[in-house]
């Protein structure tokens, strides 16, 4: 069920398939940027093919439809998340050390601009959240891996004695969720440099106020 | 400053424009709502004369360009929530009872699904955040005006005693402006019902925390 272990990344394609799979690869990379700039909906064929100058009819050969491009792209935006996110966070041990890992890998994805337009799921969760169909769907799929990724590490934190046994773990998340994305926002839109060590400051008072006493240091 | 003191509603036209402005404000009514299921990009002359079943070229009479549709729709919806979020929450009394009813005031709007599409200035934040030119920028305007709204409030609610002198206004709004976003995001696109009920709690306890022994009871 966790966006991290069912990353693309786990299954290996055969050989002969690899280096399209790379064309294809290197693609919907450029399609998750030009989307987190003009969305989702603003990404065509007709966009993509002019970025990549490539033929439209090339484009058309690896994605039939706008749907079918969205959709990729998504996967794609999933992907990237895995690698910079989820990954690196839960090499660290389990736990209060995890836990505050996936929020700030989560803020230094979006801080170090990975994507040109900003958080590419804030933005998509944004602009599908109104309508009907598979791209939302998957969307709000996504994003509720990502809440029990979340969760998941709240619950490990409470196992092994660094949070309380009576924090919710549902309101937790979605309290340092929101402060992420408060912040995502901040920085974007408004240009506010203190938005990330604002946010990091408030997760981590959050924490702290969550924590036992025999819990690890937090930076 | 204030997004409350600077209503167009303040301003009375001339009578003889009052039935142009009518027809205009009904025409961006149906704007702001369509833009916030397909987004600002997603408004065109086209999709709004099909929707209130009128010729394009009447439409252009009102809005000469996309852009100049974008800034009016923009200006509709801020209009609608100084309407329906600032002005009801500005008519209670200074201190925490003005800052809880504009936080609650705003959760009201969407949950009680005054937008089609959920929150239109979260969207739009979204939308164009990755984006240059004119509409970003009165969209970052305005929502700056919000934060001023909530940080004037909690600066209120400072000196008539009821936050301590010691809670920072700009991290105490970032805070809740985070979690009531975190809301909309959940209730939006994870159809998420309990995700208000949260929120309520959540900023009401933040409030308690900041709050001074002899605050008003908040509900």
């Amino acid at each position: 069920m966790s966006i991290a272990l069912r990353s693309p990344r786990l299954q290996r394609p055969p050989r002969r398939q690899a280096r399209g799979l790379r064309t294809r690869e290197a693609i919907l990379a450029s399609a998750v940027d030009i989307a987190s700039v003009n969305g989702l909906d603003g990404l065509t064929v007709g966009t993509l093919a002019a970025h990549l100058h490539m033929s439209k009819s090339g484009l058309f050969a690896h994605f039939g439809s706008k749907e079918d491009l969205q959709l990729a792209t998504v996967e794609m935006a999933r992907q990237i998340f895995i690698d910079k996110v989820t990954r690196p966070a839960i090499a660290a041990p389990r736990g209060l050390p995890r836990l505050w890992g996936l929020i700030n890998q989560w803020l230094l994805l979006v801080e170090k601009k990975v994507f040109s337009g900003g958080c590419f799921f804030s933005a998509a969760s944004f602009e599908f959240d109104g309508k009907r169909g598979v791209v939302r769907d998957r969307i709000a799929t996504i994003m509720r891996e990502w809440l029990d990724v979340l969760a998941r590490a709240v619950e490990q934190a409470q196992k092994v004695g660094h949070l309380r046994e009576n924090v919710n773990p549902t309101r937790l998340v979605y309290e340092i969720h929101g402060l992420a994305m408060g912040a995502h926002w901040a920085y974007q839109l408004l240009d506010d440099r203190r938005a990330y060590s604002r946010a990091r400051e408030a997760v981590l008072e959050k924490l702290r106020a969550c924590a036992t006493p025999g819990a690890p240091h937090l930076p």
